[in-house]
């Protein structure tokens, strides 16, 4: 009963008193990183000295080791690597030609082969072109109609979705379904509209797997306006496609997410995690998708470092490495933790690119989400307004099954799905400002979160993902 | 009385029934914008068919026809040309050099003359070099050691703040007084750090006036990289510059404001003004100041065009011209409205860049501050939160000397200060989609504000400030 009186008059002073305090706190933070802040620095440097860094590759290893340096930079008590074994997808060359009609002549036009996908040993796969409009359209095909065809998925990102992640939503179904749904059928490859609201020439990549029952077909994405004129095509006549790719999958790979703390001085086994991933995918720079998240874990560590704010519970920034196609950096973090039967308060993803903040989204239990509603006030200085969407992140789904509460930065979705695994995913169209509001955002929160807490924290459930543990397991 | 009453019902059927009829109209506005919007496509040809365009100059002729094709292509119902008599400031060639110590050899760095500045008849310029950080340390110099000297006024935006509209009034002051406190003590010439957030050597324009006291003398920008540089060179020892330009302030010009509108059907004499700038600075394409303000304006026509939305009172959108160096455009349309006698419910102005938008800041009575904030819910969907700032524009300022209520639509301000005014003010650098969320925001402020009023719309006041009309005036 006591212990409730507590609560209840901690509740009260932060809604009266301690809020004009913590909103100096806050103020303290975002003037540390927007005028001394080193995120914009240190994603320069990962995404011109490094550059991409697909899980298994020669940058990948790269990107390891600049971000246990970092996160020492920063000021970590202590720094560590966590061993997670990732799948190693490699591209080679990739070519894509079509030929419209009776013209002679083949045509080649930009495109990325979905990640994952098998390829064409180097040989031309060359059949005709079936287009359709949605799932739904295919599923009206007869089977002899796509037996040995390249069947093309013409479907548009919803751009009328204002929330553009629902659109990646609904758009994403494509690039992992087709090729499955496709393969069922006995087509011969899968050519998808990119995932993409761009208005532009641009394709994205992004993960898929074969389902255990189908045969794995090649299969690759174009941008919108390649999309279009094939769309055109199609309706105007036959079209035949040529898909000449190298796109493998090899071994396994030993990799490792790098975990920085700062210790807590109160209740040190208690843990807040902020994290983003440290692969990207294997063109432009990973920039946004998730250099951003990884700098800003970082900022999170230094400024609060800087500031000299001891945490009273333990504050960890965690780089995942492999949230692109396979998550098994994710996993290894959770099977260690419930190994090691270490309580979290909450996990913190970053991976929504490094845009100007405008809400953090929580899955959790109501009155842990209406604690931190109470924090909102604090946040609205910072363009930060919205806490009413149940986010999380990928990386942090493993402790979410354990019943971690977690949440995701929610920055501003507009521009995401223009750049997202492209190879515009550049340095240059990350803000510095935006990304470091980004960072203030997060730091804040997890200012908070450690101060105030969010009721008891409970033990690890199990995963219930069978007995072997999910990042020991084979990749595929 | 019974006004009273109905007026009451009105606000409890807008905060009970309404409220969900209305979200689906915001909705299907939202739908036309964000699928079949013209806007983007506007803003191409207007940046890339045209480009810069300086009140005066060949390309804001083309501008302004331009503009009327646009609004008559929107579906306006009546499209007309409003004169206003300009300034015609020329820029011509213009070098910015520095000597360092004992070094033989001049070094050249990017820079751009402070419109309306004078130049220096394209003849050099030379002179040591002062440096100080602020104006509180230039007034404490003696005038002997200012006499014939190039004052570097090297103040910093501060980037702590987060909304950088704060930051720009505050180092703003810079581009608009540091000529004319530097000229008071004999200077011969002035630097500015640029007023720019930016982390780069993007020199930015902007306007200033000479004082009637003080004798022109050329006052340059530079970028925050050069500014850095030379602030070392400063701190290190000896600097000398060398200002050679060629700008000069030509006669006054006719030129116009473009005016397209939607004619109300139960008070068409009552009017609502949307309105951006067409004129820009003499760099870049001026395409998020303001061609975005401009695109997003005639945006709303179209849109409620097409939805066939008969608006109730007459909506006006306007393409002003010369806000940039002398708001003549702005005056003219304040004049026309006064001599015409028309009463004005609302004008809101866009000219703070085409990125997402986060508010409508409001500078008004609190009554109908109160009766906007009730739309609150409607525009949360669309990420437009903030309804408590005083915001309005430069462009309809004369109309609230005027009395009439004003409104600016408040983008998220991140990105504005790195491009403002400069060469990378260009048409890639404004994304699709959050220049369409902009115009979305707007019309369907337009649309609940015609729907449902402001309460009693009272006729302009005068303006005061003279005899002749503002517009007629001769430019200086």
């Amino acid at each position: 009963m006591k212990q409730w009186i507590i609560v209840g008059l901690c509740c009260l002073s932060l809604n009266t008193f301690a809020q004009s305090d913590d909103s100096l706190v806050m103020r303290s933070i975002s003037d540390e990183i927007m005028m001394h802040g080193k995120c914009y620095d240190d994603l320069r440097v990962l995404c011109k000295q490094i550059g991409h860094r697909l899980s298994g590759s020669p940058q990948a290893v790269k990107a390891v080791e600049w971000g246990q340096r970092a996160m020492e930079d920063a000021g970590a008590d202590m720094v560590w690597l966590q061993a997670a074994d990732v799948p190693r997808w490699v591209r080679g060359e990739e070519h894509l030609k079509f030929k419209f009609g009776k013209d002679k002549n083949y045509r080649e036009v930009r495109v990325l082969s979905i990640g994952n996908t098998v390829g064409t040993d180097g040989k031309i796969l060359e059949a005709p072109v079936i287009m359709v409009n949605s799932i739904n359209e295919f599923d009206q095909l007869d089977k002899g109609l796509v037996e040995g065809k390249i069947i093309y998925f013409n479907y548009r990102f919803r751009q009328d979705l204002i929330n553009t992640f629902e659109g990646y939503g609904d758009a994403g179904r494509y690039r992992w379904l087709s090729p499955n749904i496709a393969s069922a059928k006995g087509a011969a490859g899968v050519i998808i509209r990119s995932v993409s609201t761009g208005v532009d020439d641009e394709p994205h990549t992004g993960s898929m797997r074969y389902a255990d029952t189908v045969k794995p077909i090649p299969a690759v994405a174009i941008g919108n306006t390649s999309a279009d004129m094939l769309e055109a095509k199609c309706r105007a006549g036959m079209v035949t496609a040529q898909i000449q790719s190298e796109c493998k999958m090899y071994d396994t790979v030993r990799s490792y997410n790098v975990i920085g703390e700062l210790k807590g001085t109160e209740h040190p086994e208690e843990i807040i995690v902020v994290g983003g991933h440290l692969d990207s995918w294997d063109v432009g720079e990973g920039a946004h998708d998730d250099g951003a998240g990884c700098v800003q874990s970082i900022e999170v560590i230094r400024a609060l470092k800087a500031l000299g704010i001891r945490p009273k519970h333990t504050i960890r920034a965690v780089l995942f490495m492999n949230e692109e196609n396979g998550l098994r950096g994710g996993f290894a973090y959770g099977d260690s933790a419930k190994a090691k039967n270490e309580p979290h308060i909450i996990a913190i993803e970053t991976d929504a690119g490094g845009f100007s903040s405008r809400g953090i989204g929580l899955d959790m239990s109501e009155d842990k989400k209406e604690r931190i509603r109470g924090f909102r006030n604090l946040f609205l200085p910072y363009g930060v307004y919205d806490f009413e969407h149940d986010e999380g992140g990928a990386d942090i789904s493993p402790l979410q099954r354990m019943g971690v509460p977690v949440a995701g930065l929610m920055p501003d979705p507009q521009r995401y799905f223009d750049l997202h695994h492209t190879a515009r995913d550049v340095f240059e169209n990350v803000n510095h400002r935006e990304l470091k509001i980004g960072a203030t955002t997060l730091a804040g929160f997890v200012y908070l979160v450690d101060k105030y807490g969010l009721g008891p924290t409970a033990p690890l459930k199990d995963m219930n993902i069978g007995s072997t543990p999910y990042s020991q397991r084979k990749a595929k």
